[in-house]
Formats: structure tokens, C-alpha cells, sequence
């Protein structure tokens, strides 16, 4: 969820200064232009971590925009008059009417994350939250509002960082609460709930839009580019939802992405390879021996650009397994008959039942890589098969399937060199089209594509392995261990089940 | 909810032949054209009571449609098979390829009902379903399939008299199993599950269409005319969601409506209404001076057409309160300022803090009458807004505020009198306006428009009376009498609760 929010985006304050003043200047047309037509009301929505810098955005944001036509809600505890009303009373108070900006800071969702967070409210009184967090904003959104959900994230290594440097400095240190200090603590928590309500309410027509929140050149800019976008599409009268915001998809401005901090040079010796190779290929073969293994099920997802050691990494998995127990599925472009049903259909088809293995080479991912780099489905459908996605895949999770998802990267130039090679070797010369070479032009399309998955698909439960690939030998080791880790974990949980059960 | 599938609607055996012919040839044509163009497919969804005709209408679907492109799919328990992979999987393998038929029934939604009706789930777990539910009907729908929901009600009585009937026949007798007799048990608490879901699952994009299912012709021509419309709208290329089905909002095929089966000529003579009127003022003074009274708020609703009685009830309500304690809100065609924010915001305004009364003089009910019929609002916004008054009356609700909500029924002939009354006593005249007669020429738009408001919006926690207004001391006795039961019952609530937290 918060995987491109921790690489550390920087904009330096030469170039901040170079883009400041247009920004600005398009910032209040837009808002000119959105009093002129006085059609619909805009709410920028608030969210984050403590020290990400959410107070700091407001602020910002009221002295770029003509303050007139601006007003600013921090919502805290309840008062007294507030809380004789129903929760959403005060909420509704401060929608700004049509034409006006309005900045909500600890909004609806402040409560929920809190709560849950602080061991207040279970499982169940969140997702019933979330529920009506997200039938309030698609109401709002149908009435017309223009919704822009902002949320600074800090990674907890930041987070320390900038509550120290506050501390040390007499001038700051009384912007630090014992909650804030109490918060660090509960960091992991903070960050698990917050990033399941995220991808919850990160619907169509209000999506989430998460900014790393440690540099504040790189946070202004973004919120305003983000802002700036959204009006605009608005105003220029670009479908409503469900692709409402093309914002959420910008890629970052300081061009950081997370698939360029991966250390491609990492490598394993022909030497070390076999040794491991043959530790981890036994121990994956003993756990799926394991009594616990029976009840249970296994999807492994392999996705990478062509030549990234797919099918070499998945055979070296299916060494390991007794051929009864598992099946490969290569996905290539839907059938006649697969186009004739609902995207994910074809994926259903192949689940595995209990104790036994499906490994897709390729997979449901298809929808927000080649599908939405190629055009091959509208934006709109793309952009809803984040949530799709992750549902399907909480969905079989939730009915004990452990689903382990592999992210292969390899550079550009290591790409060429496979091609190449491939090319010259006759028996492999099969495994390079001209829709391979096609596909190498759209290298950066792609690269934002993965980076979105990451982001969006990431979840607790299912999370993304991305693995350095440019050595085959260090790739596959990785992946054999990972897999092996996440399986003794599955099973481990399984037999707890089991004793609870007893 | 169910309000108007228990008014006994019926087809006679000479009608039924009459139009059968014409429904059936327009089926058939309908699935030609949907095999030629092959841009859809369409799920039939049965659900409803026992009893209620789901296998006859399916049985009968099969003999109308031509049989090679129709797939009935009945789900009991899940197999062993089915049981090793997640709950939905069964359901993706029946899904119908474009261009086909597929007919659901015992559905995502019988184990859910079933099982909080049996009370082996929680409501928190109900709710999870629901969303689920949702979820994956809105992917099916974004993926283009059209889903037509079907609901057979019965009520109590019928369901009793319809499962005797067949017990009394040795050649039926078989039909009726252990658990048939189980759920006759249990008719209410499955009433109002189904009720419940229903509603959180009648979707723009998948509503449901509830249908009386104890007269066969009736539940057989209606369900025809039902799926005929909602495939022509799809082949005509009407607009997809929301407003993807035209059928919900169809009359009744034997033009019998809830509004027209209430009985006008209840009357009470002047002393005895002086008498009561006395006493039930009497009796609601006391329950506002109740201790509890000032843990809760009260809301009350009055709709009715012009002329109905609405002011004149409202004020032997407020002739026995305290005038501290209440606040009459008239609404009239919303302001500049309203109709810059979305549309519930203004009765947010009004709501009352604990200890109050706010009485709404037509309220958010506008939009699914007034707005529908005169067509100040798109459809897509009328047909949303159930779902959305739904969610605001159960905010406040569970925010311990009573709901009463009263639609005051006279007959047309009654609204001449009192419009021509008006126009001769000067003092009334200002009341009369060329925009009231106008309505009076949309009468039965307006009480379509009404039976559908009280189909979709009567709900457990915050039900709709029926107030018989033709005689005006009869309706506000009515009035006063259901405005105190359910003042009491709150009040009773609301000190158990206090009770339980001791």
C-alpha cells in the first residue's frame, strides 16, 4: 500500500522554486474559473500520519488560493452541541456549497483509524465504518461534489526522525503531544489499519491519492499538481465518474519510482546457487508434506516483463513438488470463449482445491499491465480492477489459500541482452516475437503500471515479493526462499486453527 | 417494504390467456437478438419465501425461452467438491456466456438470509455478506452482464394457506418438508432478514423487483414483462446503470396499488373525537415529560398531497407539547443556497439535539415524489435517492432518534371538495394555487410514485403509517394514537438500555 511511499521522493528547492509560480497561478484559475461556473463544490480531504504534514498542506493551500472562497475544518473530539447529533452532523455542516474550495482535516475518517488502532472497535465496527464512509462519499460524489482524498505517509524510520528533530528544538517541542509519542508506538498498527481502510475507500469516484510526506518541496508540489489535475478535469468537463480523477494514476514528480530503487547488481555464485538450490528445494518439498499442508491451498503469481526469468524460476518451484500436487496455468490473451465472461472468470476456473498448488505464469495482473498499457479495456475498467483484484484475492484468502505474488525486475539493457541471446539460440528463438521488441518501447508505460499494482494491490495479507532478477541465480534463490517462509508461516497458522478448534 | 406484495394482486385465467401470446413472442424475439448481437449476457436471480413460486417461474422461464440458450442452475448445500474452494467459486461456474440466459436460483443471498434467520450468524456478519454481495454484483454489472432480480413475497397467512393446501393433496404432499414447516415458524424474523438485505442490496446498478407470488398468473406475467423490458432497454442501448433497469418502477400489471386498497370512509363523529383528541394529546404531553424523553430525539415526517390535512394535523400534535421542546419545519422548493449542496444537506440542519421534536411539513421524501414526477430531477438521481434516504434515516436512528413517519391518503373527489371549500372561505384562498390544480392532473404519477416511496422506504426501525385521511378527525386521531405507541415503545427502549449499561 505504502510501498512508493517510502523511497525517499525529494524535490530540491532550486527546482521547487523553478515550478512554484506556475502551479500557483494555474491553482487560483482553476479556482476562478470553478466561482464563474459555480457547478460544483470541492472538498480536499485530509488524511495521514502524525508529522507527515497535514497541517502544513492546509496551510499552504490557503495561501495559494484566494482564501475568500476557501475555508478550512479541523474536526477533533466532539463538542458537546455536535455530539447530540448523529456523527455525520458535523460533517455535513461544513460542506462547502458549489463553486467553493472546502479543506477537511481530521475528517470521517479520523475516528475509525483511531479507534481500531487503540484496540476500540473490532473487525466488524470498521468495516461497517468504512461502509458508510463509502456510501456517504458516493453520495456527495453523485450530487456532484468533486472529492480529492490526500494522505501523507511517513515510513516509521521518518516519522521517529521528525518527531526528535521537533523535540530537540525548544522552538517546536511543544507541538508534540503524549499522543504523538503513543502513536509512534503503535506505528505498525497505525499503518496496517490505515492501509486496509485505504484500499476500501479508494473507490471510482473518490480515490485515494497517497504522498510520501518527508520532504515538504516534494509534498506541496504533489498535493497542488494533484489538486490542480482534478479541478481542471472537472472544468473541462471530462466524464464524472468513474474515472473521475486522472490524478491518482500521475506518476511522481520527482520521477522516483519504486522499481528503480530495487539493487538489480545483487548476485549468487554458481557454487552458492547449487547449495541453496538444493536446501531450499528440500525444504519447500518437506513442507508440503506436512500433515497441515492438507488443508489448505496455494496460489503463486508470477508476473515480470518478458524475459525476466518466469518460467526458469517456476521450474525450479515444480522440482521440488510431486507432480500430483500442483498445476501450471500460462495465461496468454483470453480465449473466444473467456472474452464471453467476466475478466476474473478465467481465473476462477483454475483455483486449487485443498493441499494442492496453483502456479499462474502471468495472471489476473494482466488487467492493470499489458490491458492498460496496450488500451485493450477503457480506462475505467483498469482503474476499477485494483479494488476487483484485491477482493478476489481477500476472497480466497479468507477461505485459507495462501496467495504468494512475485514481481520479477530486471533492467532495460538485461533485457536486450536475453532477446538477443535468445535469438541467437536456435531452440529458444521461438520465445522472441515482434510483440516482445513492440513491447520493450513501452518500457516507462509499463514501469508506472507495476509501480500502481504495487501500490495498490499490496495488501497484509497478499503482499508483493519484489524480486531483483537481473542475476537468475540470486532471483531464484530469493524466490525460493520467500515462498518457503510463507508457506511455514501458512502452515503454522493452520495448526493453531486446528488447536483452537480442539 | 413488502407493503405492496401482501394487497392480494391477482390475473384471472381469461386475462392471463389474452396476453400470454403477445409476452411470449416478445421473449422470444428478445433472446434472438440477444444471441445475435451476443454483447451480454443476463442472470435471472430468483429469490423469496417458501412457497412464493421460484421453481414454477423458473420451470416456466425454461418453457417461454427458447431451451438451447437458457441454464437453469439451483444451489443447494455446497458439494465437496464446491466446499473446497471459496464460497463464491460455485456461483463463477454458472455464470452465463454473452448472449445467454442463465437462471439463478437459491442464490449468493440464501445462505446469508438462511443463516441469520436461523440465527447461526451475527448482524456484523450479515453485514460482511452484504457487502460482498455488492461487490461482486457490481464487478458482474461493470462487466456488462445484466442482472435481474427477482423477489417472490408471501404473506403470513398465504404462505399458511399455500403450504396447508398442498399438504392436504397426497399428490403435493411430498413438497413439504421438515424445513418448510420450520420456516413457516419462522416467517417474521425471515421477513424481516429478507427485508433488510433487500434493501442494502437494491442497487442502482442490480435492484430488486419484489413481486406478490401467491397468484400464479400474476407472478408469471409480471416476471415475464420484467426480464422483456430489462433486456429491450439493454438491446436498445438505453443507458447502462444506473438507471440500467426501467422494471422496478413499473406498475402493477393488475393495476392494483397499496394506496388504493386503503379503506377512505373510516370516520369518527365530533364528540368522540373530541374525546380522544383530549386524551391522546393528554397522553403524548406526559411521554414528552418522561425522564428517557431527554436522552432521545423525536423526528416526524408528514407527506400527503395538497389539501391532505397535513397542517391541520400538525398542529393538534404541537397543541400538546411544550412550545420549547419542538420545532415545525416547512419545506418548500429548496433555497439558492440549498440547492448549492447536495440535497440531504438541508434537513441535516434540522435535525434535533436529544429532548427535541423537529416536525418536517414534507421533508427529503421531495425527491422520490414531487422531483420524480414533475421531472426536476434526472432519474438516476430519484432512483439512487431510496438507497440514500435508507442510510440517512438508519444514521439517525441509531443515534437514538425516533422516526415517525405518516402519508396522509384522501381520495381524489375529497381533494376537489377542499380545494373548491378553499376557494370560498377568503381566508383559506391564499392556499389554493394554479400549481395545485396542475398537480391534481398527475394524480396517478403521484400515488405511482407514492406506493413506490412506501415500498422502498418502510423500513424495521422507521416504518411508514398509512393515515385513511378522507375524514379529517379519523386521520388525526390515527395520528396521534401511532405517534404515542411508538413514542412509548422508544421511551421503553431507551430505559432498558440505561438499565443495562447500570
Amino acid at each position: 500500500m505504502f510501498e512508493s511511499a517510502e523511497i525517499g521522493h525529494k524535490i530540491d528547492r532550486e527546482e521547487y522554486k523553478k515550478r512554484l509560480p506556475a502551479l500557483r497561478e494555474a491553482l487560483l484559475d482553476a479556482q476562478y474559473d470553478m466561482l464563474q461556473s459555480r457547478k460544483f463544490p470541492v472538498i480536499v480531504l485530509i488524511g495521514g500520519v502524525n508529522g507527515g504534514g497535514k497541517g502544513e498542506t492546509a496551510n499552504i493551500l490557503n495561501e495559494w488560493f484566494d482564501p475568500r472562497h476557501i475555508n478550512t475544518f479541523a474536526f477533533g473530539p466532539a463538542t458537546s452541541e455536535e455530539s447530540q447529533r448523529p456523527p455525520m452532523w458535523r460533517f455535513w455542516q461544513s460542506l462547502p456549497p458549489q463553486g467553493e474550495i472546502g479543506i477537511l482535516f481530521g475528517s470521517w475518517y479520523n475516528d475509525p483509524i483511531t479507534d481500531k488502532s487503540h484496540g476500540k472497535i473490532k473487525k466488524n465496527a470498521l468495516d461497517k465504518a468504512i461502509e458508510d464512509i463509502v456510501r456517504l462519499e458516493r453520495m456527495l460524489t453523485d450530487e456532484g461534489t468533486l472529492l480529492i482524498k490526500l494522505w501523507f505517509h511517513l515510513s516509521k524510520d521518518q516519522q521517529k526522525t521528525r518527531i526528535k528533530s521537533l523535540q530537540k528544538d525548544p522552538a517546536t517541542r511543544w507541538r508534540i503531544t503524549d499522543q504523538d509519542m503513543a502513536e509512534l508506538k503503535l506505528y505498525d498498527k497505525i499503518k496496517n489499519v490505515s492501509g486496509h481502510v485505504i484500499r476500501e475507500t479508494s473507490t471510482a469516484f473518490a480515490p485515494w491519492v497517497i504522498v510520501e510526506g518527508y520532504d515538504a518541496n516534494y509534498r506541496n508540489l504533489t498535493a497542488g499538481q494533484v489538486i490542480l489535475e482534478a479541478i481542471r478535469n472537472r472544468l473541462d468537463n471530462k466524464p464524472r465518474p468513474p474515472s473521475a480523477l486522472a490524478a491518482p494514476f500521475m506518476p511522481p514528480l520527482d520521477q522516483l519510482r519504486i522499481v528503480d530503487t530495487l539493487n538489480l547488481d545483487q548476485s549468487l555464485g554458481k557454487e552458492e546457487y547449487s547449495l541453496q538450490l538444493e536446501k531450499t528445494q528440500g525444504k519447500l518439498n518437506q513442507l508440503t508434506r506436512h500433515p497441515a499442508f492438507r488443508k489448505i491451498s496455494v496460489v503463486i503469481v508470477f508476473e515480470g516483463v518478458d524475459a525476466a526469468g518466469k518460467g526458469g524460476s517456476i521450474r525450479r518451484i515444480t522440482q521440488a513438488l510431486d507432480a500430483r500436487s500442483y498445476n501450471v496455468v500460462p495465461i496468454a490473451a483470453p480465449t473466444e470463449e473467456e472474452r464471453q465472461h467476466p475478466y476474473l472468470w478465467r481465473f476462477w476456473r483454475h483455483l486449487p482445491r485443498r493441499g494442492r498448488i496453483t502456479i499462474f505464469d502471468r495472471s489476473w495482473y494482466g488487467r492493470v499491465l499489458v490491458e492498460r498499457v496496450e488500451g485493450l479495456c477503457a480506462d475505467a475498467d483498469w482503474q476499477r480492477a485494483y479494488a476487483e483484484i484485491n477482493d478476489f484475492e481477500e476472497q480466497i484468502a479468507d477461505h485459507k489459500t495462501l496467495v504468494v505474488k512475485f514481481w520479477l525486475q530486471i533492467s532495460p539493457e538485461e533485457q536486450l541482452a536475453r532477446f538477443e541471446a535468445r535469438e541467437k539460440t536456435s531452440f529458444k528463438r521461438f520465445k522472441i516475437t515482434e510483440e516482445d521488441w513492440r513491447n520493450r518501447s513501452k518500457w516507462d508505460a509499463y514501469q508506472d503500471a507495476v509501480c500502481d499494482m504495487i501500490d495498490r494491490t499490496s495488501t497484509g495479507q497478499s503482499p508483493w515479493t519484489l524480486i531483483e532478477a537481473n542475476d537468475k541465480y540470486f532471483a531464484r534463490i530469493k524466490i525460493l526462499k520467500t515462498l518457503c517462509t510463507r508457506l511455514e508461516a501458512a502452515l503454522e497458522d493452520q495448526e493453531k486453527a486446528e488447536g483452537n478448534k480442539k
